[in-house]
């Protein structure tokens, strides 16, 4: 425990975008804080929601909320890094999608870490669970696994 | 997806401690953000840490590294909201220990998240795993399930 | 330069309230993070809105966004610290209020640190300013200084 | 109130550099939340001491720490969104350094917001002030205005 698991490489993962680290992500440690990988992960996943249907979260009547994350820590990464965040679908449900997120050090292949969130899509008022809408989930299945 | 799984209730956690909330928690729709209660899970358990031995985190020449978190939410939290996490150390090994947080809302007995961390207990120096020391291991008997 | 300013003490202080600091909070310097005091600013006075009429953020017509803050460091703070947010008002006008903010280690009479934040009110569609809200107004007038 | 001030245009900054922004920035409102412009102005100061010389921030036996910020906040900016940071360095004392930051829409010339930092040097141990390390004076002289 915890239980060696294989790295994951870049050819796991369909799409990627560049993130900028923050003085503020280093801990006392020097290492970024796993919290904010869980900010990479979050934010990778719905910068791709919102490119593909999501567009204007202030007024959408459905959105989505985690239901899930997890991450796991192979190396740690100290600001200043230049981060390359890669990104799959691993598994769309009717409401519900499971996304996996690769952290990269930019020009290297393994990840210093990966994890992955699970999104339900809600009614904004109601709270409750809906369909994918279809251009949603249209773009996930481009990057399914 | 994702699998129902039974909420954890005050009673499966053995210690406990408040957490304010802060505007910024909030995101865009009016929820906690969810690597925000990745903050609280590792503030709740680094802080048991420092009360039992990991004291002078700036000279300690044995850290905790996180190798893994996980969260699952059952039901969103908004700030302003008074939360009591709940700690437990659900697993001990040699250089590593794998701790369970409950976020409760206060005075409620389901908790509206939950989820764990795993640290390894690494060198400061050469980041290679080192056993748990004994005053740590022994602060982390107390509190195990 | 920075010019030697007087410190900021409790009595210069209408309302407190208790802040729990973030593992996170804390720098590579086992400082706690200035860009943080802004959000312990942010979330007291905030807090004091949505106490007195600001109620339901999510879908309240009339909102408060920042124009300016600042902050005045005197003494650094480590997480874990119990801190108290001191808050006045300093000037209200047609459209805008400037708190004060100060920050206290719990049992300190001198502010560790000390900002201010100036909201405008504005039309949540037409990002336009407009008169404070005459409830708001007044619980304004009843921490103003 | 707050008073009009003029605009800061990409004219007055030195040297920039691209910030990436993220899902949890945005508040209730839409908006990158106040606080998260201190980290972008921390970030940016920060990272220029790291390059000319304040390298190894870990074991750094002389440390820059925060003594006063300001932010003054033009227009609203929404994640996602390009940003790009100007650095200037407006004062040099003895120990302290005031720098400003402009924070930019890419492709845009006027400061959506702007801010400045006063950093003290400060003997890590003794925490008290020092002179500014030549190395790292003659960095700041470089983009001094």
């Amino acid at each position: 425990m915890p239980k060696p698991e294989q790295a994951e490489t870049r050819s796991r993962y369909q799409v990627f975008q560049p993130i900028t680290t923050r003085w503020s992500d280093n801990d006392i440690y020097g290492h970024i804080n796993n919290a904010v990988y869980h900010l990479f992960i979050d934010t990778t996943v719905t910068r791709y929601f919102m490119r593909h249907g999501l567009a204007d979260v202030r007024t959408a009547p459905i959105i989505a909320v985690a239901a899930e994350t997890g991450c796991t820590f192979r190396r740690p990464l100290t600001h200043p890094v230049e981060i390359e965040a890669g990104l799959r679908v691993d598994r769309i449900g009717t409401s519900s999608v499971r996304s996996g997120v690769g952290i990269f050090r930019k020009g290297e292949d393994e990840a210093a870490a990966w994890g992955h969130i699970v999104h339900v899509f809600v009614d904004r008022t109601s709270n409750r669970a809906v369909p994918i809408p279809p251009h949603i989930r249209h773009a996930l299945e481009q990057i399914a696994v």
